[in-house]
């Protein structure tokens, strides 16, 4: 029989918030069950944050404490350096300093990762460390780990999240209970679902950070956060989920990454998913990421997308797998290969794309309004799938036009748009949503 | 910039059928895919099978045909075994010649790894190799992998799997085609997901198979397949299908492992699924499993659970993962690690859970009679939460009586319907189908 040598690996945490705290618990009092499992025994040697005031129900002891983050990243005994202070400054510079002082760095920071990988992963590689970032994308769900090792064999040729959760629980109550955003988004508020100021997450910029990083894992190079197109849920209404319901379908704000040619369709946005898809009936704060492998064809996986337990279950992983690392020579080293810092990821502009889409306007009820509508759309060779004009019993009401569209570039529904909006016999607002389709990616002419 | 050793890794394939042949077909055509990401070439040295009349379409140049195992087991140069032949004999003695001749073994060998993993794991820690089995549970999905590593900080506290994609097929033909069984099945034949001989799928053994080795997995213990409650889905009727659609559930065949103070809940028996839960929307031939661990809370992970190319994708990401393991001396090796061999996980005999159950029955219309039935009930201390009578217009005729029980010890379930089925005012069998329940494990009291 042979036996496993135990190894004792340092680690020291940047930040002692939520998240950091939770990291904290897990390697305090999980340390027996690391041990049985990765014959590692993880101690927590030091921990930084600026305020020390506050109680996070650890017991400390052994573990230094500090203000100055410098005593971390430069300290020769710590092995690994978990970052979870969030923002750019000053994770950035701490964790470039941590990598240069030749520190495996395990970080949650999506924003960081997704607007700075670039330099991020050049600095590891050229100090011969590790940067994993398992936390940053899905919370606890395993799907960085998923992606890079359990589909390794796998070309990536699509990717569909429900990467927000606080996108996820507002359009679930909406979609639910009928309420609109604003009604929803103070629940999701007073639940802790949504921040005070949930800009960050409604917009859709806190999806299009994650999508930017499992874009960069999939296609093995740097993907500029700056070329996806990015909308929020602000403007989704209790109206048009009535409608998309009646139509079988869910509004989701879902992030996308396909695979067209050598380059990639990147965007997130409203989408209105049908029922019979999974993706459609992922619920309330809940996350999930489709993905569609060359060999596996179609795989899921579901979890909680954010949360002190199971963000530090994460880091905790990615923690183990660098423990592994710590076995071998620098020169063995595996986990950061999946995306070469030196490799571009071309991105496919929107307007080249094409989708199925959701028309809804209000018009006046008097014939002839539909055939003007259904023109333009004809003229830039949209066709159309479904048609609904609901009955008014009052005179000169503005009634509801719903229309499902097969799918047409994106180029042409923007000059239909343009044109429709124009119409005198409208009012308000026409809204456009993209419908998921799993069709084969289609391009347009140009 | 420090780079990374390229490494060669010989691998030999034991049984080219559907699946060896599908991990052929990728060892031979992403060879470069596979070097750019984990830096090492695998060479498919030798393949054996007994019949090499067939041709599988793969150009076999470089690679030593044999039709005898022993060639690949015994090859000094041979670092990786997989095993691709199915059934208990020949692979047995193969794996385990293999494991003494040092060389690591990957399989997709259910039945094997769940009726004899206690021996295998013990030859494979004896001997200082490892012994991989990604594909042997849901396929394409990487499910060991997120239990053993992604979730490798979690206590894991339940799992709940759709683990036979032949089941899932027929359950949701009858489900949303209204279908009895017999048509379902004939079905399912017709388009490949099920066997002529069905009886493996249909009876529950195979999910039971893959059961034993996720509850292994779950408790780093060698789980008995003997102690397993397992009932398959030949008894669901179409009927049954339309009430539990009634009362908004959907029924699956579920294998469950529930960890109760240090002794494990394991069953495979059709179960009502609420539709609000995730399971519940996993359609046709796909699997999915949900896991529940300490911190991450709840997770899932869906995708095909069977196949050549989504198979053949797992096995590749195990010999990714024993690459990784070659580059470490014996002493350093991770992998097996999760799975004592000498650890005995305790069960619970179902008769100490408590369950809510749907019981269904025909009884003669006439005053009287759910007082009766629910008397029964009420001795054995089983609340009722809902129960439909449906009316009928023709005399003499016998009505379907459907019951749903709150939370109720198995054993005081069995009692009652032993005392029901006596009643003389009852026709035909009484069903009785366990619902899903996330609530807090029960114990009855002995």
């Amino acid at each position: 029989m042979i036996c496993i040598k135990n190894q004792t690996v340092s680690v020291g945490i940047l930040g002692v918030g939520t998240v950091g705290t939770g990291v904290a618990k897990i390697l305090l009092t999980e340390q027996r069950l690391l041990e049985s499992r990765c014959a590692t025994r993880f101690r927590l040697k030091a921990v930084a944050d600026v305020d020390w005031s506050r109680d996070r129900g650890l017991d400390w002891d052994g573990v230094e404490r500090t203000t100055d983050p410098n005593k971390i990243t430069d300290d020769p005994e710590i092995d690994i350096v978990v970052e979870t202070i969030g923002g750019e400054e000053p994770a950035f510079t701490l964790i470039t300093r941590a990598l240069r002082n030749r520190k495996h760095v395990v970080t949650a920071n999506k924003a960081l990762v997704a607007t700075r990988g670039r330099e991020l992963y050049a600095t590891a590689s050229e100090y011969g460390v590790d940067l994993l970032f398992e936390a940053s994308v899905g919370g606890g769900i395993p799907i960085v780990k998923g992606i890079r090792e359990g589909l390794v064999a796998n070309t990536i040729q699509a990717i569909y999240g429900i990467l927000n959760g606080t996108c996820n629980y507002i359009l679930t109550k909406m979609h639910e209970e009928g309420l609109e955003f604003s009604e929803a988004l103070r629940q999701a508020q007073e639940k802790g679902f949504a921040e005070a100021d949930p800009t960050l997450d409604i917009s859709g910029v806190d999806a299009a950070h994650k999508l930017t990083i499992l874009a960069s894992l999939a296609s093995s190079s740097v993907v500029d956060f700056s070329s996806l197109h990015v909308e929020g849920i602000e403007q989704v209404t209790a109206l048009d989920i009535a409608f998309a319901k009646d139509f079988g379908y869910t509004i989701k704000l879902l992030a996308v990454c396909r695979s067209i040619d050598g380059r990639l369709d990147l965007r997130v946005h409203p989408t209105m998913v049908p029922n019979s898809h999974l993706l459609s009936a992922v619920r309330n704060e809940l996350n999930a990421i489709f993905v569609r492998g060359s060999y596996v064809r179609e795989t899921m996986f579901y979890g909680p997308g954010a949360g002190q337990d199971p963000t530090a279950s994460a880091i905790v992983s990615d923690l183990v797998d660098l423990s592994r690392d710590l076995r071998l020579s620098e020169g063995e080293r595996f986990c950061n290969r999946t995306v070469n810092a030196m490799a571009q990821a071309h991105t496919i502009p929107l307007e080249q794309i094409s989708n199925r889409f959701y028309l809804r306007m209000h018009t006046q009820d008097r014939p002839g309004i539909l055939s003007e509508v259904s023109g333009v759309l004809g003229r830039e060779r949209i066709s159309i799938s479904s048609v609904v004009q609901l009955e008014t019993h009052e005179r000169d009401e503005y009634v509801p036009v719903v229309i499902l569209t097969h799918q047409a570039p994106e180029a042409a529904m923007r000059r239909a748009l343009q044109q429709i909006r124009q119409f005198p016999f409208i009012r308000g607002e026409v809204v456009c949503i993209r419908l998921f389709s799993e069709a084969e990616p289609m391009r347009s002419g140009k």
